[in-house]
């Protein structure tokens, strides 16, 4: 190891004070009332949240044989920055905006909820970066990101809970985006492969994901909080099922992938996640189930053989089928939907319809822009990125005793 | 592997995706409302059960040291299904019979806890069973089960959430009745056991199944729920004490042995099911909790050198003693409960007797029989059932690095 | 291993039927109403508070590479003996003070938080009892923790929920005072020592603990429940951060260390313990936070060196620092609060400042004696305390297969 790294790393330290620095004064100034009026968000409703980001995303990461500690440590790093980083930009936007002041509750779950972007970005290039350059990502994707939610509020009108359920689009194109940037391992790299326990274990965390999901769908739905619970554990019911099918028919021996396992289970979800609150009959989030897990098995097949070579891209936990295209899915399933609920109004319909596909397209514009050029600045030479050979392996970070 | 098993498997997707077309088919014109009206249930309720259910059994299951991606992977299938095919069962009940409608989430937690019954019976049969025969196991099980629940409801009058705390009686010896039916494993083969990692993780889903066991006794009580939380903490805690003590009195070394914790320290669980929520004084909650675990270790002596040898029994995870000697323990405790509380009154107190036994006949017996006829069409040639040789061993099912 | 010890070990069964026997027998005279009243404490905070001691706490210490059985396991056992004990005297007090009676709900929250206590101090013997001592330190702890807890309640006047919070501070000088009666093991004992595996599942349970921790000290507040909560996380989350600044500048290479991780992103809840529903302004619950880290990993670096060598004492899991440390800082921190609230009203300060240090000497004081002196008990040679060379090994006690 170069010297010349182990300089650098000592200014991880110095980027996580001043960050923290900046933080505190920031709520000295922005917060002063504590927000103890009457939370809309109840305090198992946000535990959930908080449990599936923290926990469930934590070990659903652990897949890689040499890479738990840190999995599940810069998870934990990462979301604490970005909440706090997600709170204060909500609260410059309040005082810059005059708006109403929301309470303490309600400000975390929300910061929790938006920084399941950042997550699912850091599931890209796991293993690949160093904790600095997750950082700066971190910081830029969650103002990236709020920025594109004002945008849809503002000129779309999206209503909040919607334009917060493009978490999962925008997480997986911004993390793809950043991810074109790096260079990809070796194919024949021995790190970059699970053992039987790492793999437990991030089944530990899709379990995780999975049981909350239906709360994470819901919690901040107002109205139609049990419909958006029942939709979406039905949609996760057929798309676990789907995901064993598609497993052995994708696979030589016709026997099942814990990696197809992984990401098609928790399919459903996602593509049920913009639409769970306003979907009237429980089979048709099931269909969406089945689509989903079908797109991402299908979809993991074509990207790893396809897409991700000619692009160049290397996708570490495979966001790109996990998140990316079941919620490509779940859009396009709301406009259908909403196509039939409204065909008889044309004006009406017309009108809705370009607003949901506005939505989406800034969304995956901002995105993919914003995501290329953070990658771009992450790989200066300022940022001292991790020589290929040392990607996907613990030793480099942190002290293991074997 | 012979081509002929791998040709086999290849329709085990078949047999998932016929069974989701017909789920999807009979939700769409069993399901026309969305079930919004108010529930019963609360969410944080649903969701211990949930997690109970997907997690804690899962995870319970693992020991094995070879058969970890199974046990969770199974169990997450098998829930899936049959929690879908429970909700539709339910729909055609309440379809055919004109009864009223209930609501989404009541419906789904019903047919969550229903299959605890399936997932105790798969314990039973855990490493023998390809995915095809656990399927079809789960389908008759959801419907036999509720067949019987339907028995006990309309001819001996008993109250719907009395009925299903059958489900850990039901469970076990459905399950052990179908496991007569399948080979023993070689008795010097190294693949039933455990590695430490593996009763490491048993023990976290052990851990998980003790915590929410209060949340499951006491969802479906309508009135007493407090009631029921606090008797089952109780039980559980005099059998968690308990568990250790026989553990030390039973073993040659006097050392503790995991799996007897694992089983003992939920048998207090298990047998206050029944009665959690008329029990008036906590002392003999903790009785029965004492009781539940020394018939579980003692029990599973008596069960393993004498019963199931005699019988031709093996039963892979002590499904036998685990859950159905606590369970027969519990219907024997609330009758006698019954008899102190009404011995004024000698003719209502023959009747409410005679009910109860019978319901617990009715169980038994339909248990018993249903699961021996499966076990039977199970072990057809037209499953392929495994090779003994093949018995506990992930690399059978799923595409294993090590 | 020699056959006195094992007849010894036959031992350990009947102190715990003894006082189960005890318990049932009590249970039965003091509650003879089952609490049915309606609770003040919702069924998913316990919960949450249930999950976070036994399972957060049970793989919190699995850190060991040879002790998770019995980290796991003992934990269990030591909660549920301890939290019936707590109860009895509880109910002991309501009935010798002719209080009014709780809640059952109530009752078992407040057993399982006083548990805490009990759960940090094991953590400073760990690996280093036998389940005998394990039991005694229990009940004693148990009792004097209440004791303590009355002192500063009667004479005083500390409210309930803030003498509950001196939990932290208790169970950790309590444990280290127990611990200095120890002998030190060998400094190069291969078992004293984690794998990669075992760090995981330790911080599987840090992680649990960290989501949990706003539940926990949230609990037995009654006005200002969601300020609890706020402070809480804020706290936590600042502290998590600064663990990773701290862990890289205190290591040799400018790595991170688990061990500094586990530690130190607890720290904030532990400091925000006492103050946290009485912070006003969310930026003094984050500088809490950040002090907590640092007071925690500098104060392991200065312990570990200079003051455990010195006093002679071996703390396994580091609970000086981790619990100890960040609640000295919290005693610290709630009079400074005091003082700039009430620097108006001197004599009214005078008088409060003097609780708050009167309760804190107290406790402390308290804590430090009876744990020395249960120190000395516990190596009688009565107990036939474990040779030096079987510390951390679970096959002392436990069937290992390997």
């Amino acid at each position: 190891m170069s010297s010349n790294y182990r300089n650098f790393r000592n200014n991880v330290p110095w980027l996580i004070l001043f960050l923290e620095a900046i933080f505190i004064v920031l709520f000295y100034f922005l917060f002063s009332d504590d927000g103890a009026s009457i939370s809309s968000i109840s305090y198992p409703a946000f535990q959930d949240v908080n449990h599936m980001v923290i926990f469930g995303f934590g070990f659903f990461l652990t897949f890689l044989k040499r890479y738990g500690f840190s999995s599940t440590g810069f998870n934990l790093l990462v979301i604490v920055l970005g909440v706090q980083c997600s709170m204060l930009i909500e609260g410059l936007l309040v005082f810059l905006l005059q708006r109403e002041n929301e309470d303490g509750l309600t400000r975390i779950t929300k910061a929790v909820v938006s920084m399941t972007a950042v997550v699912i970005s850091t599931g890209a290039v796991l293993g690949k970066t160093n904790p600095v350059q997750l950082i700066l990502m971190t910081v830029v994707e969650i103002i990236v990101f709020r920025m594109s939610r004002w945008i849809n509020n503002t000129f779309l009108q999206v209503p909040d809970n919607i334009s917060m359920m493009h978490v999962y689009l925008f997480g997986a194109y911004f993390g793809l985006a950043v991810s074109s940037r790096f260079s990809e391992p070796s194919p024949r790299s021995e790190k970059n492969a699970s053992t039987p326990t790492s793999d437990l274990l991030s089944m530990l965390g899709t379990l995780f994901l999975w049981v909350f999901w239906p709360s994470f769908n819901s919690v901040l739905v107002v109205n139609d909080k049990s419909k958006a619970i029942y939709n979406t554990y039905l949609a996760l019911a057929v798309s676990a099922a789907t995901a064993f099918v598609l497993s052995v028919l994708t696979t030589k021996d016709g026997k099942f992938r814990m990696t197809h396992i992984h990401s098609a289970v928790l399919a459903g979800g996602v593509t049920v996640g913009y639409a769970a609150h306003s979907i009237e009959y429980p089979w048709i989030a099931m269909i969406l189930g089945l689509l989903a897990s079908v797109i991402t098995i299908l979809g993991s097949y074509c990207v790893q053989r396809c897409l991700n070579p000619a692009l160049k891209i290397h996708d570490s936990s495979g966001v790109h089928f996990t998140f990316g295209l079941p919620g490509v899915l779940g859009a396009l399933a709301q406009v259908i939907l909403l196509v039939i609920k409204n065909w008889t109004n044309l004006t009406r319909l017309g009108y809705l319809v370009m607003l949901h596909v506005g939505a989406f397209c800034v969304t995956i514009s901002v995105a993919l822009i914003t995501g290329f050029v953070t990658g771009l600045i992450l790989n200066l030479k300022l940022f001292k990125t991790i020589p290929v050979s040392k990607y996907f392996e613990d030793q480099f970070y942190w002290e293991v005793s074997f």
